[in-house]
């Protein structure tokens, strides 16, 4: 449902307070034909016990077959076509360490890689040296200045940096400077329209330094740049569902995400467990009208690989779920971006075991635990994740009729 | 589906015949997690005996999450997309009380008001004036004549009434002449493109009149108008289905929405009930493909919170039902144009259930009654309403295979 006319027409200010708990990579797969899932396996009594009585269903993250990273991922569940609404590379990159990225702002991931005396790429990743090696480089880096606008760079990981560009009159229509080959040169940077021109020369002018700066510093002595954005001017929460939502989340990429859509970020102390995640939200309780809140290591040892490891992520989340069930949230929705099958070690299109807690509203279908296979004979059916932004708002009494 | 052009072009003049049975409001909710919704605990042994060899499935009337008016509602059980396919305000009024409403009419939705001697508004419903005060204010209303036109006015409920314009040249692109607030006039009607202005004219003479007419008769001294609309010249029955379709229904709006997708509207005799209803289908069967009977009183009850005696009217229907199995029909459709749950007392968004009876071609799934959790089983699954038409179409055998 991007129908976001349609949204803004029937979505009013009032109404009940709604919380999403995503648990990223929710989904999982039985090790073998008879086995359970990660999720069916877990201890939850009180996630089951909330699947008596409210509705459970499967969501499809972007479409069938597709694995979302994690913008599409939660793009979708925040009721946001992922197809339609992208999030460019450079942007998700900066966001991912933190960075703000701001109306006007042009954000571009780099790769550190070494060039030959000529000038010619000899290694794409520059020996993929180190984080520390990379950060070192990085330094150097941040001394560019450039005639009128701000320069941001900061080290992601190994041979990875991000790079933001701040002042008016950016455009980040931009062809990457990676030819993706070597024994060429890289590239310089080529606007793909005429607005882009200034912020072209300004690069080129930034990578005419960066080369100047990093000759010497063999194997990372050269730059390129992939994935020039700006921030995707997403429809906010505020103004499509009429919500003031808050995003309580331990990594910058998903507080990265959030704010885009328009949430505050609320700092999470303590350890960042999902018990302090929770007392975080009880603490905002009466300043927010939607809560989403993320829960990163399910999908981080899915990746890994790790069965039993993933179950017990879940049974941390279960067990402080009576922190978020003592505020009486009219709507609790409990699902992931993405399925993250430890059996498959990395983020998969299988639809998300997705759960929905409204007490005056919910169908009480015949679940009775929460799981997979539960799901699939749910209420709720199989649905786009895009649609359970609707679901939501309806079962918080925050939609009128449509029509006479 | 409003792929009209794939129907048009895969729907054949011959086949069986389609009965449409809408119990208005049709799906409930439990009153408590562990009970059974009014549909589930009716006493319904001819819908169970149809649901042990037919097919259920949920009906998902306009989007997930949304809640239809009776327009939206029926609109997507006859195959419109609901969001593509709106009525006008206006043009729903007028059809609610019976009005025709024919192309090149202009209608719209009239309140009362109270003005004070500067002309402006102290009460935008006139103190809310009772049923028989409206109409005797609208008697005076019919004196107003206007050059070239016919005007028509009805009272309708409380303070509200109708008024059509008739004549050529009408448009329909008027603005609200309710300005929304007290203690400033009411406003001019003003054409919102060139081809309103003649129309918007005439509605300013009749504002004129009606002004100096019902001066005198505080509270209800003025009148704002909103919601002007024409035909929404939907696609017909006959053109699009070919089918020549019947409507046998009570009230007023459902014959309205059905007049205007092309259907004929037969009186209903008797007293209006399901028997009623359905003999008078009886009566026309040789001279229909397709025939919608609407019952009312599911949604009535749902509305005003009574369990019960919303299971009463569906137990009316069931015992009323071998009137039309006696028919044979080759496909009957009994399902909802959402649901109204007596839980929630009003319309919902929740997934109408929906028993497809189609004794050559229907899978018979595991459902063994008919009942909002049985459906979320059966073999339907949850479908937009806008598709159920192409499905019955196909149980009738009225459409060509699609590609060689």
């Amino acid at each position: 449902m991007a129908n976001f006319d349609l949204t803004r027409e029937l979505a009013q200010a009032s109404g009940g307070k709604i919380i999403l708990l995503v648990m990223d990579g929710l989904g999982g797969l039985p090790l073998t034909p008879d086995g359970l899932t990660e999720l069916e396996s877990a201890h939850t009594p009180n996630l089951d016990a909330l699947a008596k009585t409210g509705s459970l269903g499967l969501s499809i993250p972007v479409a069938r077959g597709i694995a979302p990273g994690s913008g599409p991922g939660h793009l979708g569940l925040f009721g946001y076509d992922p197809i339609e609404y992208q999030i460019g590379r450079g942007v998700l990159e900066a966001t991912g360490i933190g960075l703000h990225v701001n109306p006007g702002d042009v954000a571009v991931r780099g790769n550190f890689c070494t060039v030959d005396a000529a000038g010619n790429i000899t290694d794409r990743r520059a020996g993929r040296i180190p984080t520390e090696e990379g950060a070192k480089r990085v330094e150097l880096l941040k001394q560019i200045q450039l005639p009128g606008v701000e320069t941001i760079v900061e080290a992601v990981q190994d041979y990875r940096f991000a790079l933001m560009l701040r002042g008016p009159g950016l455009d980040g229509s931009i062809a990457d400077t990676d030819p993706q080959a070597t024994g060429v040169p890289t590239l310089p940077a080529r606007a793909e329209r005429p607005e882009a021109e200034y912020t072209a020369g300004l690069i080129n002018q930034w990578l005419a330094e960066a080369r100047k700066i990093l000759t010497g510093h063999e194997p990372a002595n050269m730059v390129t740049l992939r994935g020039f954005a700006m921030d995707p001017a997403l429809p906010k929460f505020k103004d499509v569902y009429k919500l003031k939502a808050a995003c309580v989340a331990v990594y910058p990429m998903y507080k990265g995400v959030a704010r885009l859509v328009g949430m505050d970020i609320l700092d999470v102390g303590g350890h960042g467990t999902p018990e302090d995640e929770f007392n975080r939200v009880a603490a905002a309780w009466k300043d927010y009208d939607f809560f989403f809140i993320h829960i990163k290591y399910t999908d981080s040892r899915g990746e890994d690989g790790k069965f039993e490891e993933k179950a017990k992520v879940i049974e941390s989340v279960d067990a402080a779920l009576p922190i978020l069930l003592g505020l009486n949230p009219d709507v609790l929705v409990v699902t992931g971006d993405h399925s993250t099958p430890a059996k498959y070690k990395a983020h998969s299109w299988h639809p998300v075991p997705t759960l929905l807690h409204a007490p005056q509203t919910a169908m009480p279908d015949r679940a009775q635990a929460f799981g997979e296979r539960e799901c699939i004979m749910g209420a709720l059916g199989q649905f786009p994740a895009a649609e359970l932004m609707m679901l939501a708002l309806a079962h918080a009494n925050r939609l009128v009729k449509f029509g006479a």
